[in-house]
């Protein structure tokens, strides 16, 4: 068990070593603490290794100049200057909520950046302002299209944080995929099968095993299949795609720059980076502030006393089950798989930093 | 085979009949012939007699005052002051129009409105003026929360809308429910049953029998089941519910007033009428136009290029199959089922207008 305290100074520390300046380095470990926290570690010291190669590769700009390249009263396009995702993600969201104190909202799609963590930090960011946030990005392409056998989207994850008074806040955080990526590594080394609706073969042929990408396989959208609704899938995993990269300049669909070894980097770029979309509502731009925040907890309230199904306890609000996770995490300690432990090690060796393995 | 103008003239003078002003009813009436035309006729003339039953039962207003009740440079909550749907949101997209005209983006939230068609209609509004349109709404409660029995959303739909150049727009209307409910009805009358993942019994269990709703049964959500993802598809039901009743002060969930006779009108309210949200965003407040269609264009003709499936011709842009149904109608004409045209000509009876069958 490790305390946030030593994980965020450990990743501070190598994100400093690589290069990046101490507010940056302080940025980035906010987001990768916050993913060990909320329960998703999926998103947080398991991906120090990611950036350390891209790092290694020459692929990131520790030392970038993050800057608005157009702009309106209510919206801008970032250059993220190669950034390391979580140093462009928070400038970005930042300027959106600028933009909402003065005109009610602000949009900001962000270009040349690269993998951002977890949406849903940069939603919440907009939580402590009485705003609603909005965070979206594209990513690996490992998505066919419904009807499709090639890997051109994402996961791409939407990520909505919605004040409330004396309820905690609404936080959606989700993958436009039935399941995260990630999932189907886990099945794939405890030798498990995945349910059919997940992925697909080369030749688009449903398939529980869940190695198959690694043999031209893919995933497949939100609905699973076509008769569950896939194609709705794809309508949402392009809109995070167009929102995120043909408003910004960044590569879209497979021209999107791989965060993990496994996918190749292309000749081909139709943009810079990787690309984002963010939003921020004042809640006062709509209703009173205190009238908003009643009326989303009246919201809350009667959709958590929804008759649960047999065999179900409760109805989850979006945010519930990372709140508590995180409750008992802060309490607990945060657990590192020793496989995790031992990469970090190896960075932390090799860049001069100090981890207790 | 009815001609456009004939169904339109029709729908308008049954409108005036009731009531309407000449504009109200030219704009209710573009707004089902737009379903009709695009190959959606749960959303065309079926839809008149709702609103026939709506205006006898007193629960529409047919000579509104449609006005800002809440604003902001950006944004704006409209009160429909009970109106036609089509009436109360065709105002509400205009003026999210002319807000993002000044300041680069506009956000409508809409209370005290009923139905209001096809969501697609709005978003599509905003394409000729090189704007990305956003239209959702919520609706009936028929759709049950994750690991829920109760029925307290409704299939509240998004529809995004985003111009190209030469490539025709990229247009996304689409139910946060795996299908619509009027398959619900049709599988119901031929005597079919529909797969697992569409509908569940009183007490949860999923059911293929598409009359469950009759028993206390539900709707699932986009997912259909947990391992699929069904609370991915909640969240999202849940944030077209928000946006578009709690920003504006309509009632939400299971609150919203039914549009269809077999749901009753519940004594309790928690706002005005049912809700709906817009956004309009100017191409040009992200991009130079040019820019920004040459790079939609591309997008395009990349996802329309993705390899197809074993068993499937084409990747399907969305839009695609809407614009093609619209240019067969348009030149074979609107066919419209004997039952439909049945009712439409008693109603056109009692108020006087004429109708062939």
């Amino acid at each position: 068990m490790y305390t946030e305290k030593y994980l965020f100074d450990f990743t501070r520390q190598v994100f400093i070593r690589m290069g990046c300046s101490n507010a940056d380095a302080d940025m980035i470990s906010a987001v990768f603490l916050a993913a060990e926290l909320r329960g998703l570690p999926s998103h947080g010291m398991i991906r120090i290794k990611d950036y350390y190669q891209l790092w290694k590769a020459g692929r990131i700009n520790v030392r970038p100049d993050v800057r608005v390249v157009h702009e309106t009263p209510g919206t801008a396009v970032v250059d993220g200057d190669g950034a390391v995702g979580m140093v462009a993600a928070t400038r970005s969201m930042e300027i959106a909520m600028e933009k909402a104190i003065k005109v009610g909202t602000g949009w900001v799609s962000t270009r040349n950046s690269n993998h951002y963590g977890i949406a849903g930090y940069y939603a919440m960011m907009a939580l402590k302002h009485d705003m609603i946030g909005l965070s979206m990005t594209n990513a690996n392409p490992l998505v066919a299209p419904t009807f499709s056998v090639s890997p051109m989207l994402g996961t791409n994850p939407i990520a909505v944080a919605i004040p409330a008074g004396k309820q905690p806040p609404f936080v959606a955080d989700f993958a436009t995929t039935p399941i995260a990526r990630g999932k189907l590594a886990v099945a794939e080394k405890k030798g498990e099968k995945v349910p059919l609706g997940f992925v697909q073969d080369k030749d688009g042929v449903p398939t529980d095993d869940p190695a198959i990408l690694k043999s031209g396989g893919s995933m497949l959208t939100l609905g699973g299949d076509y008769i569950h609704g896939s194609h709705k899938g794809f309508c949402l995993s392009a809109i995070v795609d167009i929102f995120s990269a043909v408003f910004s300049g960044a590569n879209f669909g497979p021209f999107v720059p791989p965060s993990v070894a496994y996918l190749p980097v292309l000749d081909r770029k139709v943009g810079e980076g990787t690309g984002h979309f963010f939003g921020a509502m004042r809640i006062d731009a709509f209703q009173e502030a205190a009238a908003f925040k009643a009326s989303m907890d009246e919201w809350i309230v009667t959709f958590r006393s929804a008759r649960p199904a047999d065999g179900h306890e409760k109805v989850i609000i979006p945010g519930d089950p990372e709140r508590e996770k995180e409750e008992k995490i802060r309490a607990e300690g945060i657990s590192v798989l020793p496989a995790i432990a031992k990469e970090m090690k190896e960075i932390a060796d090799e860049l001069g930093v100090g981890f207790a393995v």
